[in-house]
């Protein structure tokens, strides 16, 4: 199918089922008795349990499983600011992901508010509802102190997937890549393309790997030092990384190893390619259309290369890495995602590629593989429990 | 099975089965072709056009059935305040039924916060994905002020089924009463037996059909103008109503018609009962312990009785009339619920009873009727679009 095809059937299908996700339920109620259990009188009892031990609610109820997909709807896929009626096509979507791949049951709660105060305190008051708070395509910077403030204030786990999933890929794909080749991240220099929510989170993971030399463009160039204009998180960046000041991307990409896009289509030539160090590395994630496609990047010289698709080799996807975070967290009812479990699940994935498998072309795992998030949930909730 | 029983096997059912709701796929996630229609990059044609017409987002999403159960748990069955975590097991057992009966999505949302205006604001901020608010278990008079507030900010349906659903199910068994005894309701003296949301809302609703003499006592006490304690929704029964002053509860029902209890197991006597009107009416709709057992009614000279329990007949249950307003209101995309709506399925539920069924031991359908809900709903929709 070609794309076109695709958005056919994809517009057919939500008109046909009316959305993608309904409630069912998980006992029955066609006769007095099923009634009388289920409901009045019965429910009493378990009521009375938990009034005396809230701790039983995880055994009583669905909360264990219950998750809500929270979001404004301000950043949503390439699509940008589509308000909060639009963006319930994609939760559910994405719903449809995290009850497939994760087995919890997500609830789209697409907010009319763009508010971060308001964000936060609806949020916590709907914790006791939840296992589990999915924060999904609210815009960058917001998206950071929203995030920041409910693992403050939260006692179930908080994960911004636009983030923390596709870093958790890319990181991944890399740490596969130094297997592979021998490349000590710590000694390349990373340009990434892209400041936003994804983009500055894979940077900040990246640090965590070990990695120093890092160089970073927004919309406007390269961030740096004389910049007035940068938020705090892009700024954090700029003082953590050892990189050079360059004029440009094409600039920054002269001599680098790696470059990781988290922007727009076409923004890397293969001019640009040519020009980076010997066997590059080039993880083009703009969705669908990446900053370089993979066959032009590579007749140019790169070793490496990866995309956000699921129809070329190497899918740096965040459907690598959601899944198994929340069935990893809500397996041991984590009270927050920490960086250990982020970093378990970056270790997870690149080692479910075994060494016989590992090649340019199979440096992450089969996003649809079933048995994935299972691996990456013991990873998760070891790290989580240790 | 008794009621011990009941309750043991009311709290094996949710151990086991962790709760009794799930949130499930309507479409497939199995293999490439079905993730790129259902998520990536299928998903942005249908989110595309809803950002273009938000309207289609009742086709495209099903936000057409997801109702809201929201309560903060302050006023949880016969129970009381009970916390939100506890309040779950309660709002799942009534999901179920809102699936079962109404064909709706329930989704729990059960808040740890108690004031008016926060649980306003959140309603108000979550309303782009449900197209129902199913307020339940929320503290009078807090529940009057927050539903009120409701239906003038939001444009989707909210109604509060503790006031509105009980008062629909009793005032239809007097119309049934009125319809099979030939008696005028507006000539009917009625006391009714507690004054929390949903005695008022009965009160209310019976003004409505024209029923005048109304009699009110809280724990305190009869309603009367003297009392200085009545909050404003209280006063207004005692305004509305032409009834004389009592001293009691007793006192009010010597020669009274028509006996409402939504208050405490065991305040009415046989005396009560022999030293009303001829052919009295017994209502007595305290869950799970009637305010006097329907065979003490009888023997004391009760004409017609009702409960609110399934193993008496004439279950006088909220479950007559909320599968139906909820089913009516989401078919036909209704803004609010109004008198118009309510009064219509008052008489869609005591006409559901046929001439040749009507008698006193059949005041009302069968509440486990699967085609009652369809054919209140059908009333209620046709309000609606009047």
């Amino acid at each position: 199918m070609d794309q076109a095809q695709i958005y056919e059937k994809a517009v057919e299908l939500v008109a046909k089922a009316r959305g993608k996700l309904e409630v069912c339920c998980k006992v029955g109620a066609s006769n007095l008795e099923e009634l009388s259990i289920a409901y009045t009188p019965g429910v009493a009892a378990p009521t009375r349990a938990v009034a005396a031990d809230k701790s039983l609610q995880y055994q009583y109820t669905s909360r264990a499983t219950m998750l809500a997909i929270v979001t404004d709807g301000t950043a949503v896929l390439g699509l940008g600011d589509v308000g909060p009626e639009a963006a319930m096509v994609v939760m559910e979507g994405k719903g449809v992901m995290l009850k497939h791949f994760a087995g919890a049951d997500p609830v789209p709660l697409c907010l009319n508010t763009t508010d971060s105060d308001e964000i936060v305190r609806l949020i916590k008051h709907i914790e006791p509802s939840f296992g589990f708070i999915f924060l999904e395509d609210i815009a960058a910077p917001r998206c950071f102190e929203i995030e920041r403030r409910l693992n403050e204030e939260l006692n179930i786990p908080v994960f911004h997937d636009d983030q923390h999933g596709t870093a958790i890929a890319a990181c991944a794909g890399l740490k596969n890549v130094a297997r592979l080749s021998g490349k000590d991240l710590s000694s390349c220099r990373v340009v990434i393309s892209g400041a936003g929510a994804s983009a500055l989170a894979t940077a900040n993971l990246l640090f965590e790997l070990g990695v120093k030399d890092i160089s970073m463009a927004d919309s406007k160039g390269m961030l740096a030092r004389g910049r007035t204009d940068l938020n705090s998180y892009k700024k954090s960046i700029v003082e953590r990384s050892c990189a050079a000041e360059y004029k440009d991307l094409a600039d920054a990409l002269r001599g680098a190893d790696i470059f990781i896009g988290l922007s727009r289509p076409g923004l890397v030539t293969q001019a640009m390619v040519a020009s980076m160090a010997p066997d590059p590395v080039i993880f083009a994630m703009a969705n669908p259309d990446p900053e370089i496609m993979p066959e032009d990047s590579l007749a140019a010289g790169a070793k490496y290369i990866g995309t956000g698709r699921f129809d070329y080799p190497n899918c740096v996807n965040n459907l690598l890495a959601f899944p198994g975070i929340v069935k990893g967290a809500m397996q041991v009812r984590a009270k927050h995602i920490t960086m250990a479990m982020k970093l378990a699940a970056v270790d997870a994935i690149a080692q479910y590629v075994t060494d016989e498998q590992l090649c340019e072309n199979y440096l992450l795992p089969n996003p649809l593989d079933m048995a994935l998030p299972a691996a990456v949930a013991e990873a998760v909730a070891a790290a989580a429990q240790r």
